[in-house]
């Protein structure tokens, strides 16, 4: 819980510092606006749903984006735009446990509705980048791959030829090349591109194009060679070339996006895997709404983010928070246990009081289990002089403190 | 949700002060845990569960106790006792939404569990009550009650004479009290006690009893008299009996608690109801271990707690977090743009950039109806000039700031 609170709040700080807002919905959602736009996998076998006592179909929200679109919708007309907003929702998915997938997990939502053109890219690219780089990542431990939805698209119907069905088979092998075998991959490919034979050769050149090549094939609109080339020029002025590269292997598992899609990597070799990504959306709104809005956003769940933090050592250690304990060695002094208690929170200083009676060995014992800073004692002595001994836990030293002024030291001590 | 994170802000601090370390448990647990101690109603009709892919009976939690529970006694000879354990869950309960009431809703929890005498009550009780006096309550905005499930039953035992079956019920009836007529009342307890007359005059006579009755009573036991005593006592020391009183009509819903219970009502008499409770389980980990462990807890819903607030109208006004805006006048000034709030942010100061291009007049309105605390205007001649003019939104006056000063400046003016 101390690891998740660490990371939720430090997510937040940094989406917040781009003005980003947060909400959230419900955990259930109609099972309908899961069918609309996700990967059928989701919603055949993955998803948590079932029929509730309204007798309505309902799911537990495997992804956020649909229940985002559908309350932006309608919305749309009051809410200032552009608009910038963020949750951290948790989510499930029916699916089998393993390294960096679990049933539940949470995942920092970042959505901007509202800029149409490439200086959305820039903000959030800008801000992915930023956020490893805020949990401690340097230059060289993580890398974003970006690519356009809509170059893989003309590079299938105006190179290969392919009808609907082939292209959305084609880009789902893509989306898992990395993960198969060079054999399985072509023999993927070939299954949907029966008779042609050049095929793999056509995408295998494809796949090697860089940002200078990009500009110059003759397949590809001039429309979308400018917005490549505006967004390159963006991520050079605010010196972000150095995280991120072009990549046309980048594919995206979900249908929703229609332009600049992103995925960010670890480069350690023990864990190089996808940590998150995301992408444009165009027609997202549209599904609850007849007017369009423009949307761009990305996903990045909690496990891989940690699985990323803990594989280049960036996880500080958290000891527990509170600071004070003032044990309990008789009965009698309740009465001033609990009001010095009282008087310190007042302060803001976090204190646990021993509730059983306890000796100093056993109290000392639990005190360095649970990592307090200071411990107050109250002994026989201490009493009839209305003071205590306040023991510093880091170097065992102890002082005699009057009463009046215990608060006093502890500030000035936790000032140090 | 800016109300919701500052309640669950609030109430994070206000128990962190009292050493209390939060946890979560699943959202989905499985339905058994429910059937074996919670109320016979939520499993019938208001849980919302079903059976995942895995034919396991499963349902989204209703409550949080049968999961702490579970989870303190998988680990209770690992975990350094006294167990001060917090959590803000989300809960479903299948059931008609009205005021209060909502089918998802967050409650916080608050468990401490090994200390088996009324220090433990003193604790819980006295953290109670600084929960609402931290939101800015005071005395006599609300009313403590505390009352013991033991006087209950020896009441109904050796006063009514009534067998287990009849004691549940009329437990139930009294809990419910205060939300039916007398009539009603009435009717329902002879409906249980159909031969004795004399029923109604002493459950009346036993609601009255105060805390120097109870001591006189010849049907309860030294050691319960004792406890109350006892528990009086330290609340006295404490200074905290202003603001609770022994009040026997206090049952709780619940059928697991075991020892003193109590419940914190709302004295606004728009708003007279219940706001949270709790009291003391003995056996609750008895369920999950073989081991015993008592606790004593409380939860408190998110609803009723705003609806406290509201009512005494302790509810701050919470405008937009982001502090600058930068709107952008030119597509050329873009790298200006990005620059001063990469700055801005590092210095942990918030800022929103414009991503698309507008005129002095809408950027304004905008600001306004934002909140931004500063606009940076970045003009034709300014940028010439590497400056930029601040505009301080609360009082509208507009200074020329040399780019390299933006910080410094921002610093000063949030530090005033």
């Amino acid at each position: 819980m101390r690891i998740r609170n660490y990371l939720f709040q430090k997510l937040k700080a940094i989406v917040k510092l781009y003005g980003y807002e947060e909400y959230d919905g419900p955990l259930i959602e109609s099972l309908d606006i899961y069918r609309a736009k996700t990967g059928e996998e989701i919603v055949g076998k993955q998803i948590y749903s079932f029929v509730d006592k309204g007798n309505r179909e309902v799911a537990i929200r495997p992804e956020m984006t649909p229940t985002v679109a559908r309350m932006v919708a309608a919305r749309m007309r009051d809410l200032p735009k552009p608009i910038r907003w963020f949750s951290i929702p948790n989510l499930w998915r029916y699916e089998q446990p393993g390294h960096g997938r679990l049933r539940e997990h949470w995942q920092l939502n970042v959505d901007l509705f509202g800029v149409k053109d490439t200086k959305a890219e820039l903000e959030i690219l800008d801000l992915s980048c930023n956020i490893l780089l805020g949990f401690g990542a340097k230059l060289g431990d993580f890398k974003v791959k970006i690519s356009h939805r809509k170059i893989l698209d003309a590079f299938l119907q105006r190179v290969l030829k392919s009808n609907p069905t082939q292209s959305l088979e084609i880009a789902k092998i893509l989306d898992k090349k990395a993960k198969i075998e060079e054999d399985e991959f072509e023999a993927l490919v070939k299954k949907v591109f029966p008779s042609q034979d050049d095929i793999i050769k056509h995408i295998e050149t494809f796949l090697k194009l860089t940002k200078s090549d990009i500009i110059k094939v003759d397949w590809l609109d001039k429309e979308i060679k400018e917005e490549v080339q505006s967004l390159l020029d963006y991520l050079e002025k605010a010196d972000l070339l150095q995280f991120i590269e072009l990549d046309l292997s980048i594919v995206r598992g979900f249908d929703y996006y229609t332009g600049f899609i992103f995925e960010i990597f670890d480069t350690n070799p023990e864990n190089r895997r996808s940590l998150y990504g995301g992408g444009r959306y165009d027609n997202l709104i549209g599904i609850f709404s007849n007017e369009e809005l423009s949307g761009i956003g990305f996903g990045l769940g909690d496990v891989t983010l940690l699985n990323f933090l803990k594989s280049h050592s960036l996880l500080p250690s958290m000891p527990c928070e509170t600071q004070v304990f003032i044990p309990l060695f008789d009965s009698n002094s309740i009465s001033l246990q609990q009001q010095i208690a009282k008087h310190i929170r007042t302060l803001g200083i976090s204190v646990e009081t021993g509730l059983i009676e306890s000796k100093l060995a056993k109290v000392l014992t639990y005190a360095e289990k649970k990592q307090f800073l200071f411990v107050i004692l109250i002994g026989e002595i201490e009493l009839q002089k209305n003071e205590v001994q306040i023991k510093t836990m880091s170097n065992r030293t102890q002082e005699s403190i009057p009463v009046s002024e215990i608060g006093h030291y502890l500030k000035n001590k936790l000032n140090q």
